[in-house]
């Protein structure tokens, strides 16, 4: 008797997330989805994440409009999209109301699975939107963000799964944003997890590939019980990216587990994104083939990156050594966040902050916050003193509530403002989207009657650019037009017109 | 109690053979080897396969030098080579008395341990040097060439593994020279080498990436009770390559085996090759990421690539398809043999032969061989009808021995004509170039006075031609220096030198 091992597909989300900084339009996903619809997968990653605000911000696209037309181009398939729990698909907390009106219109437009996560792991913070979910009648997926530190335990990860499923999720996924998730642990946490809570519990388990060790993760969770596992088609994965569909398809015969993909589909799919992925060379990540000093500094690949750009902006790119030695200990000083977004960026800054000006001689307000409570609660207890430091600086006290109890009703005043924008739809759609993004919604209102821009390259343009800027022209002016020059003859000056014979 | 898994770095032989053509320089070797001298590893594999003839062919260096480098440069290792059986490290069988030399002189200037392998897995092939390395007191390990078809069982693996035993092998190699080796596969043949034959029976793993499930397999083959599994430093894996060294070591913890790899030198040789990399781009595989169509097509990459040019050649590039349906019922009409050098080779230009000329019309010399015997004996039964064509092209009967009982003495024959070689050294090494490479010795001979080549160029070298050739300038013609045109202005012509300002 072998098991079936459910597949969740990613090519359509986090792959290009992970790969090419979201940029993929939706005129390049289009053809394939016929294929994606009928290969078999439990679900198709394909909205929420960054796509939101990478549609709205690079490509005049409506993110609604993205997610209807998956509708009714994968109708055999659950839509799945990844939300952050109170954040929504923005960088603060949004008010109860706002939560609730989200889930609801992301299932009316059509989607089937909300993977619910907190950057902090507090689950108060998922608790609204999954209780939405399940009002909607949609599939509520719990998330456990992966991470290592001195108190996370096999035995904490349980807690919190008992936590998860007694809001009423539907499932629970293991989420590994950093791959740092070995093999025996994810063997252990997903054994502890059925054993404690039952082997009904369904488990789906989320690796990056980056370390190079996470397709073996996979294996073992799925020896421990694990349901379902993610994984992008192969021309789409690897590097940031996920571990490739066909490898994990292929890992399985003989052991007791298989999947019912359609091979056949997988390399159809597997060759149109090959055609595809070229075309966003400029967006790809530096990462690429394997990193595995991530599980010495246990800092994100994406995170050291951001780390250096701040570093060069203050001409202090030498002290990156510092900052990296920097992060365990503000981490630690927090109370042991996983570093996620937008944890991990408020860490990473702050550490900066302290190499260049002297530790917690300047906290970043967002860090403050961090440490007043004010995003949440962390596995471990803030340092007091920078606690206290952070009281002073932020003039406001530490709160110990989930914080969106705080926050005032907002919704009349999202559907005033957004009401006077220019291009606004009137539908609550567009109330949302002005919610989450105030800042870039306005702009995108103005432009969305132009349609979706496509910022992928041919690659023979790509290549022209590049050799344009090898060979010392301007990056965009073509290289075989004819290039004008002033030209001293015999000392008399002529304007001379000269292309490659 | 965790069990020590060894692992023996591939990064000086494989992984370069695998990834660009075989074709880093000696001088990009050297300053690293005091790293990985020190790293930990069981083995360091730097000699054997195909760098020899790249030596002499490309780089025009002496490989028996390299070798004593390697032996001066790595005074704490195991040096490893790969050896293929009765053809040494050529593509014919040679005679028993050559092998005895080679293997003697391999010892002599530093080898330790002879990884044996025969491309149709006939024992008989890889017996005389298995005999010749143990008399020398070297390490000697056999070799099962995996592969997959109806007569390959896990039965079958373990009686060849007992053959290999019974000659004296001190180890055993499973190599998966195609990364079709699943994971259930390698733990059901390890197991079972190791039910029949003992604990005390050293397995070691090879595989490559290319399909992406091998480290899967490394771990179950570890589980099952592999002693040392071969890798690539990280900036020297992935692709037609091998799985990462770093991310063997980081799978490990926790599951009851670990390494004793230093990762900090493994770090320090992961960034050096990385800035190595680069420089050999222009001989980069095709192949990125991963590829599971082999699975289905049993057909190795590179097997495919080889296939495509003949078919290029001959403007029947559109009869691929069909070449690919013909390659699994030439290897079953000879008797599936494992696809590797040089099997695939032949069994590929003999399906391509099929379809272009009909049917065994035509067989290529060295198909008729392999029909009749001449390479040894396959798993199967060579289909008869197919056979009886060989005997009546190549005009000679099938034999059934081992097929270099045939041939005749020729050391004698060796040292006279490589002794009239201008630029031949006097060495018995230099007798065993000539007889491994008649072709290609004699020029390297000439020339070797003016010392070892290194092919690979900087990258902004490299970026500089590729620029120029998208440009439209020819390759190799720098692009920022003057172009001089011959300018018509007002009717007169001038000579007018310009360049980009």
């Amino acid at each position: 008797m072998s098991k079936k091992i459910d597949i969740t597909e990613l090519a359509l989300r986090d792959a290009h997330q992970s790969l090419f900084a979201t940029r993929m339009a939706i005129e390049d996903m289009v053809p394939i989805c016929e294929e994606i619809d009928q290969a078999g997968y439990w679900s198709v990653e394909c909205w929420g994440g960054a796509t939101f605000d990478a549609c709205i911000r690079f490509l005049n696209e409506d993110p609604w409009e993205r997610l209807r037309t998956f509708r009714t181009l994968l109708p055999n398939s659950k839509l799945q999209m990844l939300l952050r729990g109170q954040n929504l698909l923005g960088y603060r907390h949004y008010e109860d109301d706002v939560v609730d009106r989200f889930v609801g219109k992301a299932v009316e437009n059509g989607m089937d699975v909300f993977r619910t996560f907190d950057a902090l792991n507090d689950v108060r913070n998922v608790e609204r939107a999954i209780k939405a979910v399940k009002r909607e009648g949609a599939h509520a997926q719990g998330t456990l963000c992966y991470t290592v530190s001195e108190l996370h335990t096999v035995e904490g990860y349980v807690q919190m799964a008992r936590d998860l499923m007694d809001l009423g999720c539907d499932s629970l996924c293991l989420k590994d944003m950093a791959a740092l998730l070995q093999p025996q642990p994810a063997y252990d946490i997903v054994k502890a997890i059925k054993d404690d809570l039952g082997e009904d519990v369904r488990i789906h388990i989320h690796c990056h590939a980056t370390t190079g060790v996470t397709l073996v993760s996979l294996m073992k969770g799925i020896e421990a019980g694990a349901d379902c596992v993610d994984a992008a088609i192969s021309s789409m994965s690897l590097g940031p990216g996920h571990n490739p569909t066909e490898s994990l398809v292929e890992m399985l015969p003989g052991t007791g587990f298989h999947t019912e993909l359609d091979m056949d589909r997988l390399i159809k799919i597997k060759d149109y994104f090959a055609g595809i992925r070229p075309k966003y060379a400029e967006f790809a990540s530096n990462i690429i083939g394997v990193e595995t000093e991530i599980f010495k500094s246990q800092i994100p690949g994406g995170m050291i990156s951001n780390m250096e750009s701040q570093l060069r902006a203050q001409g202090a790119a030498d002290r990156l050594k510092e900052v990296l030695l920097e992060v365990p200990r503000v981490r630690a000083d927090a109370g042991y966040p996983p570093l996620v977004t937008p944890s991990s960026q408020i860490v990473g800054t702050q550490a900066v902050f302290n190499v260049m000006m002297g530790r917690y001689k300047v906290l970043t307000g967002e860090f403050a916050d961090v440490m007043l409570g004010y995003y949440g609660s962390t596995l471990g207890v803030p340092n007091p003193e920078v606690v206290e430091i952070a009281r002073l600086q932020a003039k406001k006290d530490p709160i110990t509530c989930r914080p969106a109890d705080l926050l005032p009703a907002e919704w009349e005043k999202d559907c005033e403002e957004a009401g006077a924008l220019q291009g606004f739809n009137g539908s609550d759609e567009d109330v949302l989207t002005y919610a989450m993004f105030p800042k870039v919604a306005p702009t995108f209102f103005g432009t969305r009657h132009e349609g979706p821009k496509n910022v992928g390259k041919a690659p023979d343009v790509l290549a022209a650019e590049k050799a344009a800027t090898a060979a010392g022209a301007q990056p965009g002016q073509p290289v075989r037009t004819p290039v004008r020059y002033k030209v001293i003859v015999n000392g008399a000056p002529h304007s001379v017109s000269v292309q490659p014979s």
